[in-house]
């Protein structure tokens, strides 16, 4: 095998681009030189993600080491040797996917999960075309699941069968870029309030769909801000309101207080001149589950839920659930004849193996299942935070929450190993149902040992994340 | 097993639903009513896919025979049967989606692949979240696999690797969502222009976005019309204009011709205020291998193209190529601390399976491969059209096209077994590398044979389809 680690940019410099072209391809309608280069060292292409080698480029095209694709030789003799090198590369890489699983806490992906009974589903192009409800002439779907996964969620929020329409995205984000379409079609001149802690997709919406959007002041605990809402809704009376309300928020995990969201914008005048999507992408699965937790419920007066199909459940590729009242759906429907269905999803062709994941694993886990592994979850995270707390870290953990927020390492290499999230001084685990003790306890010998070396010149001290977390979390030098 | 096939408005209407709950369920924080309704009958509902149920109901919660979601009983000994219940469920399911695979004709997805040695990938949460060529804190991505992909792309299209940005989409419809939106970030007055042929997605975006938007007229073959699109434009001289170009259009497989639009807004005065999306869907990836037709490249002014990743190529779920310039993603891009990664993608979380499906044929197949397959197709498709004619059936088939029109067949349920795309009088048959000659023999002969029972009576006659195809095409009554 020929050829280097391909790195586009520095082979282009270099003008070490190998061409394969125009001499052998005169058959060809218009020849296309093609590279050569293959990763030689396909491990040195893994550690290609090591330090160092990460930063964020804007307007700079950053090709780390890529599998470049390679020309087959017009010799078929070397089809053997092709094969042999491809299986070598997805060896390799299962082997980094291996040891990148391990050492997973950041992302609250459950990573636990074996889908070996769908393998022999893998040989078919399952696409679900438009409505999930209304067949299309195309028969390769998985609608039957699609729409047995979609009744257990309506029902789980208090929606019945001829009360709701959903479908199943691809992503938390999807979920609410439509919650939050719909959302405006209800209420064209509507203006787009949420809290600044809301994930990014919904201020990507907002420009998206050229939505006046007011940012929320959050409490420590990354809640909305009420007092703030109502300050700034009474400001905008003339306009109905469009909300988003987290159910979980991205770095504390914290739960918007939908009931007082609710009371706010009654008090505030504004009746039924409101739509309320809720980004339930991790914890509008979990909450259901957790005792004493405020309910997320159709019966109360909100349009959509969405929630993350690869995070608590735990899936081989991100999607996700999209739930709202069927009434709202037919502001957004057109009839598009060639799909003979109508369309009223963000993409119209849909990952037909997602909804069947989804189903498998609700059929096997059940109520009672998830029930229990939300339970795990929160013990989890308290002996988390207890033991960050025990080695002298500052640590929150939301009530409702298995997401601990903690001080930031101090090494971007051990935040890489253990994929944390991060944001300014502070970082995160979410405790899945694949995160256990042993992992934590792992995770918390090799952090504690770290910091040891971290500060033992006694110069450099660990960050102060009073700011972040509240002064009775912080354990910094001052707040101790 | 205890149920029915689930028919959830029917059910709900009998106050037939079985609840599984509150007794049982001391311990759960809310008792969820949970149904115990499970298909008795697989085959039935698989059949419930049968002529007579589909229909296009606005506003209505439509269920078609799903496969309910059944809570797992509280004693563990039924664990067995259940499991077993699942096999013979997906053991069915996996039969019926053999026998649909048999009998699609209708829709450009080729359903012939072989990714067994991917299947090992499966137990892997791979989520490429964020920018392509970012590292993110994620470590369970395929990034690798995406930018060698991509570079395979942008080089087809006539960019260096230093010009270019893209990801791997979900579907041709997040292609054109994300074109469009670039096009709008670069002239946020700028009008969008497109063919009333252009795929539904293009008329969503504009809707979404809040765009102008001017549709076009189209010639008999699909393309666009370009004197009609001077006309609107010069009636808008004042607003910059955002084209969506068809490579290859839903219904007809036509080509719009790019060098002539181009022309056209040239001689009409934009000069640099326009911006060009290709909607390279299905032709994306056909054309460059079609001897004489005219070339996609970014050596002209355009801005971006999309093609699908499950259509030419197959893949086992939806997804696609988006290639545009590096300048134009800094006005789309906004830094996001959380991800470590800026994000210009449309959806945040991204299936890491797709790019490493779409790397092994690519590297498999390569661009003679790929030639080859392309050349096949457009025999096949001239086949299919001369012997449909033949047989005294009207068709069509545009010159750099597989996509074979011709008259609707009488019988919904004919039209059904094959899967065929209609619109009006005409059905087309897309000729994939999955369509060979044994299959479409044995359509022509069935359609040949059936269409004699559908017109013996002298009464009713087959359509005209003069109107959709030209008389020249046309073998009714009238014109034949």
């Amino acid at each position: 095998m020929v050829g280097s680690v391909g790195n586009g940019l520095a082979d282009l410099a270099n003008g070490a681009v190998r061409v394969n072209g125009a001499g052998k391809a005169a058959a060809l309608a218009e020849p296309l030189p093609m590279e050569l280069e293959q990763p030689e060292a396909v491990a040195a292409a893994m550690a290609g993600e090591g330090a160092g080698k990460r930063e964020i480029v804007m307007g700079r095209n950053v090709h780390t080491s890529c599998f470049a694709v390679k020309e087959p030789d017009a010799d078929d003799e070397e089809t053997g040797e092709r094969e042999a090198t491809m299986a070598s590369v997805l060896a390799l890489y299962r082997r980094s996917l291996v040891e990148r699983t391990k050492h997973h806490l950041g992302y609250p992906y459950n990573l636990d999960f074996d889908y070996g009974a769908l393998a022999q589903l893998q040989h078919f192009s399952i696409n679900n075309l438009g409505d999930p409800f209304i067949e299309s002439n195309y028969g390769v779907h998985s609608r039957q699941f699609e729409v047995g996964v979609l009744d257990w969620f309506a029902r789980l929020w208090g929606l019945e069968k001829d009360e709701y329409w959903g479908y199943i995205t691809n992503c938390g984000t999807e979920g609410n870029l439509h919650g939050i379409l719909v959302g405006r079609e209800v209420f064209p001149d509507g203006i787009l309030y949420a809290s600044r802690e809301s994930h990014y997709s919904v201020f990507k919406a907002a420009r998206m769909y050229r939505m006046e959007c007011v940012k929320i002041d959050t409490l420590m605990s990354g809640e909305i801000d009420c007092a703030d809402f109502q300050r700034k809704i009474l400001q905008n009376r003339d306009k109905p309101a469009i909300i988003n309300v987290n159910i979980g928020t991205t770095v504390k995990g914290a739960v918007d207080d939908l009931d007082l969201v609710i009371k706010t914008l009654e008090e505030s005048g504004f009746k039924d001149r409101f739509y309320i999507h809720c980004d339930g992408a991790l914890f509008g699965l979990m909450i259901p589950f957790v005792k004493k937790a405020p309910k997320v419920s159709f019966k109360k007066p909100i349009g959509s839920v969405s929630v993350s199909g690869h995070k608590f459940v735990g899936c081989p590729m991100p999607c996700g659930i999209q739930i709202t009242r069927l009434e709202h759906i037919n502001a957004l429907s057109s009839n598009v004849e060639y799909l003979a269905s109508r369309d009223a999803t963000i993409m119209g062709s849909r990952n037909g193996h997602a909804p069947i994941f989804l189903w498998y694993t609700l059929n096997r886990k059940g109520y009672r299942g998830f029930q229990k592994e939300v339970q795990k979850c929160l013990r989890n995270a308290h002996y988390l935070k207890d033991r960050l707390r025990e080695s002298g870290i500052g640590a929150m953990l939301n009530e409702l929450s298995s997401t601990v927020v903690f001080e930031r390492p101090k090494d971007e290499e051990f935040v890489r190993r253990w994929q944390l999230a991060c944001e300014g001084n502070i970082a995160h685990v979410v405790v899945m149902p694949s995160v256990n003790i042993d992992k934590l306890d792992y995770f918390l010998n090799e952090l504690v040992e770290k910091r040891a070396t971290w500060y033992q010149d006694g110069i450099s001290r660990p960050p102060c994340i009073a700011k972040d977390v509240g002064v009775e979390n912080c354990l910094c030098g001052l707040h101790k």
